[in-house]
C-alpha cells in the first residue's frame, strides 16, 4: 500500500465555548491546518468530517464557511472514534488513487445542546439501567483493583500527570494542577472514580491535512508518515459484564504494530483514550507498554510521564485537555504530528520519533459493538 | 485504479413498516445481500453504513444482530446521498488494498420517529422561512415551465410512468397506477407539485456486497463492474435562488462518464433521483439524456420508459418505490445490479448492459453544500 503523510494540523482550544458555533470551531481548525500545510483550500481532493451529534451535512457546512465546496465530503460517525474514522477514510481515499490531498476534520460541541448530557439510546437497556460510561469504567476499576491490587492512589496519579502536562498546553480545558489528595477527595461520581478521575465536557475541533507521498514532498520538507491506520469494531467487554482489559484496544494495536513493523517498545509518545483515570491504566496494558496488571505501577514509577519510557497523553489527554467526541481522534494525531516535528513547545517529548494515537468508543451495550482506532505515526 | 464489482444485493420492501426496527430492516437487507453473494459474514473486511437520522453506531447495531463484529465499520451521512457515500467508501477501501470484500448498507426509518417530518436545522434560514424541499422543487418547476414551456401534463407523466413501473416491483411503497388527470387533481403541495408529484415517506433498507476483482471471481461467475463511483459536493442552486438545472448532477455525471469511458448514449437503465416529478425532467437534461429544456418532451415521447432510449427508474424510483433517505443510494445500485444480471423480473429492461445511479441531497441552504453521487455499472 502506498505511503501517506500528515502535512499540516490545526486545532481550536478545547473547553466550553458557548459563544462559538460548532461549524465555526471546525472551520477554524480546518483553515489552520490548511495554512500550516501551505495548501490552498481548492487543492483539497476529499474531506471526511467526524462527529457524533452535530446534525446533517456537517462537513459541508464547515467548509462552506470558507466557500469550499465541489469535492467529495463524507460525514462519519463512530462515537468517540469518529475522528479516527475520518482519518482512516482519508488514508483509504488517498491509497485508492482517488485523491492526492485530503482533509480530516473532527469536531463536537457538548456544552450547550443538552446541557452536556449525551442523548441516551432508547433501545439500549444497559445504559438505561444505569450502566452509563462512568459506571462501566468504575466496574472495570473495581475489578482491576481486586485482581491486581491497583490502588486508588495509582489511579489518581494518572489525573495528576495529565493535569500537569496540560499546564504547558494552552489548548487544554483544564489548566490547574491537582494533587493525589485532591483527586481522592473530589465528589464521588461512580466509586472509585471521583469527579477529578473523569474527563470534562468540552467543545472543540481539530483538523489534519493528509497527502500522498508525491503531494507531501511538494508541500512539506518534513512530513510525518502514517505508518498504520487501523479501525476495528467490537464490544467493550465481549465475554460478560465487566473485564479488566479492552479487547478492541488489544486487537487494534496489534494490527497497527504489524502494519507499521514496530512494537510497543518503539513508541516514544502516545495520545491515549483516557476519559477516566482507570482507562489509561488498563490501556497501558492493552497497548503492550507493560504486562497485564502492571498498569498501576507503570504510572506510579513515572514510566508514562514526559521523560519516561513512553510519554502518555503529554497534551493533557482527554482528562485535562477535554474530550469533544468527534474532535478527539483527529486532535490526538495533530498532537503527535507536532510532537514528531519537535514543535510541541512546553509539553514536547524530547527526541520523539514514533507516536501512537488510540481512541475507543461505543460498545457498552451488548446489542451494539463500538469502534477502536489506532494510528501509528513516524517522523 | 483497480476494478471493483458488485457480487450481491439485498433489499427490504419499501414503505411504512412501523412494527420493524430500522436496525432489523438493515440487518435483513445485509443478510440477504450476503446470502445472494454466497459470502459468509465473517469474510467481510469492512462495512460502511449510510443513514441520516438513525443515531450513533448504526452499522455496529445492525451487524451485531447477526453477531458480526470485529472489522472496521464506518457510519456515513450525506443527506439523500448517504447511501451513495457508503458505496464510495467501500470502493475506496477495496482500491486502497485494505479490503477484499466490503458491505455497503443504507437504511432509514422515516414513518415513526417524528411522524414523518424531518427535523429542521435551527440555523438554516432558508428552510425555516418555508423553503423546504417541495417548495424548492416547485420553484424549479415554475422556472422550467416558464423558460422551456414544460407543462404540468409532462410532469405528471413522470409520476404515471414510475407508478406503472412500480406495479411490477413487489418492493415498492406505491403500487397503484395513476393517470395524468389524477396527478393533476391531487391535493396541491407546492404549486405546481401535487401530492402525487412527490415521493412518499417510507421506511426501508438495502445492502450491497462489493468485492475486488480477485474476490469477485471467487464468488460470482457474473459480477457487475462498478465502472465509476463519483461523489461531489455543491449547492443545489449555486448562483441564486432558483435554477432550472442541478449543477452538482451535471458535474458528477460528467466525471462519472469520464471515469467509465462511456457517455449518456451508452446508458441503458438509470435509477434517478426523482423525489418530485420535476426533478426527473431536470435530471434527464443534467445527465445528458437530452438537451437542456427538452426534458418534458423526453418523457412525453416515451423515451424514458422501459423500452425507450434509456429506461429511467424502472424500479418505480423514489416517486413510487419510496425514499428512505439513507437507503436510496444503495437501493438504486442494487436495482441496477439485478437489471444488469437480467433478473429484475417484471420490470426488467431488455438487454440492459450499462446502468447509472444518481442521487443528490442537501444543499438547499446557501450556508450548506450538499452531495451528489453518480455510479455507473457495467455488466
Amino acid at each position: 500500500m502506498s505511503e501517506v503523510y500528515v502535512i499540516g494540523a490545526g486545532m481550536t482550544r478545547f473547553g466550553p465555548q458557548p459563544e462559538a458555533g460548532v461549524h465555526d470551531l471546525a472551520f477554524d481548525a480546518a483553515w489552520a491546518a490548511l495554512e500550516e500545510a501551505g495548501v490552498e483550500p481548492g487543492k483539497v481532493d476529499i474531506a471526511f468530517a467526524g462527529h457524533a451529534y452535530q446534525g446533517p451535512c456537517f462537513g459541508q457546512k464547515v467548509l462552506m464557511r470558507g466557500g469550499l465546496t465541489g469535492m467529495p465530503i463524507l460525514n462519519v460517525e463512530n462515537a468517540c472514534a469518529s475522528g479516527a474514522s475520518a482519518v482512516l477514510g482519508i488514508v483509504q481515499a488517498i491509497r485508492s488513487g482517488a485523491a492526492e490531498i485530503g482533509i480530516a476534520i473532527g469536531a463536537e460541541k457538548l456544552s450547550t445542546p443538552a446541557g452536556g448530557f449525551l442523548p441516551t439510546v432508547a433501545d439500549d437497556l444497559d445504559s438505561s439501567m444505569g450502566r452509563v460510561m462512568p459506571a462501566a469504567f468504575a466496574m472495570q476499576a473495581r475489578l482491576h483493583m481486586d485482581r491486581y491490587g491497583t490502588t486508588r492512589e495509582q489511579m489518581a496519579m494518572v489525573a495528576v500527570k495529565n493535569r500537569r502536562n496540560a499546564l504547558r498546553n494552552p489548548r487544554c480545558h483544564m489548566q490547574k494542577e491537582v494533587t493525589i489528595e485532591e483527586v481522592l477527595a473530589a465528589p464521588m461520581i461512580a466509586d472509585p472514580l471521583t469527579r477529578l478521575s473523569c474527563c470534562p465536557v468540552s467543545d472543540g475541533a481539530a483538523a489534519l491535512v493528509i497527502a500522498s507521498a508525491r503531494a507531501a514532498r511538494k508541500y512539506n520538507p518534513r512530513p510525518v508518515r502514517i505508518a498504520a491506520s487501523v479501525l476495528v469494531s467490537g464490544l467493550r467487554t465481549p465475554h460478560g459484564i465487566v473485564d479488566d482489559k479492552s479487547e478492541m484496544s488489544i486487537r487494534a494495536s496489534r494490527k497497527a504494530y504489524e502494519a507499521a513493523g514496530l512494537g510497543p517498545d518503539d513508541v516514544d509518545v502516545c495520545e491515549m483514550h483516557d476519559p477516566f483515570t482507570i482507562a489509561e491504566i488498563i490501556h497501558y496494558e492493552d497497548l503492550g507498554f507493560c504486562a497485564p496488571g502492571e498498569g498501576g505501577r507503570f504510572v506510579e514509577d513515572g514510566r508514562s510521564a514526559i521523560g519516561g519510557a513512553v510519554a502518555v497523553s503529554p497534551s493533557g489527554g482527554l482528562l485535562a485537555k477535554g474530550h469533544p467526541l468527534g474532535a478527539t481522534g483527529v486532535a490526538q494525531i495533530a498532537e503527535l504530528y507536532w510532537q514528531l516535528r519537535g514543535v510541541a513547545g512546553g509539553y514536547q517529548v524530547p527526541g520523539a520519533r514514533v507516536g501512537l494515537a488510540h481512541t475507543v468508543g461505543g460498545g457498552v451495550s451488548q446489542l451494539e459493538s463500538g469502534a477502536c482506532g489506532v494510528h501509528i505515526l513516524v517522523a
